[in-house]
């Protein structure tokens, strides 16, 4: 971002406090060494937090490719910097070591490439960019690595026409050999975003609050302020454990996915404070992950009563779900929603089990806690209550 | 460490793989840049974790001086790398901003320094090293920097006669700026590590498990493997906040002082993950600080009944502190160690308030501990039972 | 050359005692800084060498370009390196300094290119790479800095087909802007070289020694071992000035034109002893042009009894030439292939004078040779006999 | 000298435009590369050139030692930058493979030593800086390299007592491994240049024009405008071979030697145009050494009546030399110094033979010179004419 066009002034300083004058963003591109890149400990990492997939920034819009994109010749990982193929080991070790599927990130526009600025000085009624970069690079993805979400970005203020999106989404659906199990989201050209494609992402960070109807994606970061690693970041620049298991309850709640980002750094690590959340994101999940995986929206996203109560529920085995973001103090907690059957609704606390109820008037029912001391407690940071029996 | 002279294979391969055939320690030295350096933010993190005072290594077996050494020409801080003076930066910036203490570390001997070479070859006979380098240095640094603590290390197997140590030492104490304050440890010579000096520092990571009779400390690392920064380390190196707490109050318990130490980075920052574990044991001691600061060990360290207790005292105060590193999941504590007389003696769980007890035979208490929810605790990881009326 | 498919053991060993493992050539490029590049500074030498062209090599087989080529997005000296666009500095510094035309050299293919390694894999059925670098990039040449010669090379053996040689080249000659001045050689595709095109260049350093039928170029560098600057070149592996002179003095009278190379800095400069020759060059040019520039191969080239001459003329003039490479001791020179006429021919040492002359059986002429002090000789390394009047 | 204290403008504004803002001339030491050194080579060059002695710089005003200096510590050639002993490598070379003697020269003083600058600050009462570094690194230079020649320079400013110049030389003289063969010169403390020592270098370039009575060498370079290699440097700074001769043989001819610097490069080698000029001086020496090793200035320097003529002698050989820096264009030369006897003066032109001459009145004579060809003289650039039987 140091390199987009309008330039920022505590960047534009920072680099003239510490670079010689004409030193540029491709000078960085020796100093990406990646030497303790591992792509084993990433997906070690990643499968611990309780994540299914993962959506690897393959190539973002200042055009340098993770992969050798023969399209890119220098201006990629391969030919510069790693000299590895970092898109190829990390596709290799997730389906080697894990059960995690492969998501591919990648920008269709590219700030500053020749070719695009070209075709965007002519209205975009020439094609040279995504006829010899952006086209060729997305079918080399899929054929090369075979990735189950597409996540495309970036479409530089072009249509879908331009980037032929119609076309090489006929392909990926019907030819390529991703075609049956392929998932793409909605960035594919302007006017897409949140309205056309397989799942919305619409804005990054999209917290709706209410439920959708299409199925959508909430891509954030724990780097509250960025996307990449930032040296500079300081604790409390990063999410805590409880935030993030607090967005994760809403954005489920309300029919989306959670996309957690994590910027790796210029050696490949991913930083300890990103992997104490992410396994402290999947410690949780391991109590709480039956009211988070294949769950459905529920017809209530919060409970009207009692605050920072959020709803799943798994249809299929007539479960809901309420996860309670604050343990209470009174040893009780009323939920509003459920339509409850004396004799028939039960009521578990995940990790722990079964719990007493009283139905509570007009509607609803409270749920006794149990008295358990610090060390019985199941997890931290927020709580389920597994009810079946009610609607 | 990389440089010192039993070359471990695997910093050699690392070296091998990522530098110039010829590349060696001293090349490093442009490269620690400490760009995000500022002194400020590392005292707010030092006093965010309720430490009392600080040790800054100002120079360490490798010679290379944090300060702008006149004896350590263009193999320091100022001249090359930061060129900034980073110990007065961290001094000012600490007497400014907060109560901490300044100690600094200085290492007598220096792994390859020549004119040390040539004193051990003449099986030091002649000591060119200590004049012309480890004296004028601690001189320049007690007059300049003033500290409170002055931690020595590394003796190089030579005595303390060849250090002059017993000189400098006079001085110190009796005629240094610093006379009236200051505060040294046992590492002046060869031979004086745990038998003389200010206080013991013995073996570092050193935890007797008893009490001592001569005033020490405890200096270990939050990185179990290294005392600097690693940029490979992964989140099972570090100690969780569990082990630190324990260790302060086991180390605190049988007499000793904790000094914990985190390894800054290349471009100057105390990484995230440390941050993290300095600002949690300050959430700690906010709650329990009374059971640690000001305190003396007590006729019992631990307890002989119920593990994972461990006991401190303020004999001005005539209180008794039991530490419980475990949350009893039956509602209550034998405390067999302390005596007690029932109507006088008075317990308080810090943080919450009084507690009821009952005599046990033959000796000791039960506490009954209250049923507090998980959000009523007053801390995590390890809590404090004060007593009064006991002995 | 050091990047060439063939690893040449004493580069390789080279960069394995100099650089880290990794090391490629694509990591020299930031390298490349050419501070003190002064496009006029180079004018003036070129200048003063006598010559009457350059030809600057604006891409070699590497791909690097030196202008900001759009279809080589970093890979060029306007995105990485010099930051600059050498070649539009070259131009207009020629342009408006001297009377020199600029020449630009451009190498079809590229060694490493993926486009071309998949083409060539295609047994050069498809054409990915002409079509999207080397035919683009010949056009932004042609268009942009208007060369008067287009020096073109390195067919990468493929036919001239693939590389759409005709197309271009009818453009260029027929629609260009420089359509009525350019002037190009003879490497346009696999067996056009020394067969086809403006004028042939046949092999580096191409001597043949004897008339040749079509105009061609002797194209040669000073350095004898390198076309590029090599840091450890000797003194002995240059080309001293007497043998310069004498190879354009040969080159010229079997009808070619000379093009001497010197390879430039890292940090953009002609280094000394290249400025040494051409300077010398010039000085030479100075007394003698006349008999190298706008003449034309006269019916014999050497002499056929004295050896060490060689001749050329100028029929407009009816002057003919010969260059002696040596200066006789004996006072006097005979030329066996002029057919002279007493009282008509008459003969002038270019840079003194009149010269007395005496026919000789069966043909040709003696010439006296006045007797000049050192310091009286109009120049050194060779000397010219102007001949007029005779056939 | 970017380095010193008076800041130069083209200096600064180079820094600024190439390098980081905080970058220093220390930052410059791991440039400092010397891969391409090769001490062999460099003395085939000095041989070549005829000279009798060399005088390596070991150490100049910035105090960076080419040898291992214990006493400079991280600031020298083995432990940063080439890593190698170039004094040593140099000095073992020199004796292994020519018949050079070895001078070294060594800086007292350090611009920017700290300690220095602290004695200097106590107007030198104090001498912490010749005692730990000065004088240790004279008695370590000639103790290991044994140096026939020993280059003193820099006292900066201060008193030869400060410096205890006297101690030291007389150590040199009576008791150093190098007590028979020494030589030094005059540069030994404020006051002593030009007054005391072994031989006079007064000011640098120093050419007097007439006899000095003490012995006296021109230390002066063949850049014109650096000691130091300039990598911008021009053609045109460097001294042409006619003006290196011409001071060669006025400085004999004056009674002194003449020190002719190169500037190496950052990677260690002697570029070609030095080696160029040094080779030039030593085809003109391997004509002409006769008048110059080994001789005595005679009783005039220069001709009274002939200009551009300069005389030296061999007393032992009753021969003198009269070396003319033109060759005259008419055929002879008066030289109105020597008195002649006819029957008895012999006159020859060395690499040519005998010449005929005829006495002059009121004085000296007329040496007829021969009718040579361009390939007969016997060199270029100056010419000897030798004299017997002549005063």
């Amino acid at each position: 971002w140091y390199w987009q066009k309008q330039k920022l002034q505590p960047y534009v300083d920072f680099m003239q406090r510490n670079y010689p004058p004409d030193f540029r963003y491709q000078d960085f591109a020796p100093q990406f060494t990646a030497e303790f890149f591992d792509a084993k400990e990433w997906t070690d990492i990643f499968a611990s937090s309780g994540a299914k997939y993962i959506v690897l920034t393959t190539k973002h819009h200042e055009g340098f490719t993770l992969w050798g994109s023969k399209n890119s010749w220098n201006w990629n990982a391969v030919d510069v910097g790693p000299k590895r193929d970092l898109v190829g080991e990390v596709a290799s070790a997730l389906r080697s070591n894990s059960d995690l599927r492969l998501g591919l990130y990648h920008s269709l526009f590219e700030w500053f490439n020749p070719l695009f600025e070209q075709d965007a000085a002519n209205v975009f009624t020439t094609n040279y960019f995504p006829t010899t970069k952006t086209l060729p690079e997305l079918y080399e993805l899929v054929v090369k690595y075979k990735p189950e979400v597409l996540w495309s970005d970036g479409d530089g203020d072009a249509p879908d026409s331009y980037w032929n999106s119609t076309g090489f989404l006929a392909w990926l659906y019907n030819d390529s050999p991703v075609r049956d199990t392929v998932v793409t989201n909605d960035r594919w050209g302007l006017g897409s975003i949140c309205t056309h494609g397989g799942y919305y992402t619409c804005a990054d960070r999209y917290q709706p609050g209410h439920l959708l109807q299409h199925k959508w994606e909430n891509c954030m970061t724990i780097d509250t302020k960025s996307w990449g690693y930032r040296r500079n970041a300081a604790l409390s620049d990063y999410l805590s454990i409880e935030q993030l298991v607090a967005t994760l309850v809403e954005t489920v709640s309300c029919g989306g996915n959670l996309l957690m980002n994590v910027g790796p750094t210029h050696d490949g690590r991913i930083a300890p404070i990103f992997e104490e959340r992410l396994r402290q994101m999947g410690r949780w999940l391991r109590v709480n992950g039956e009211a988070i995986y294949n769950t459905t929206a529920w017809r209530a996203q919060n409970d009207s009563v009692t605050p920072h109560i959020w709803y799943t529920s798994r249809p299929q085995e007539k479960a809901i779900f309420a996860i309670l973001l604050e343990w209470p103090n009174n040893g009780s907690v009323i939920l509003n929603e459920p339509v409850v059957t004396p004799g028939q609704t039960q009521v578990e606390l995940l990790g722990h089990g079964s719990l007493q109820w009283e139905p509570v008037k007009p509607s609803g029912l409270q749920v006794l806690l149990p008295q358990l001391s610090f060390s019985q407690m199941p997890c931290q940071w927020a709580w389920t209550l597994r009810l079946t029996g009610a609607t």
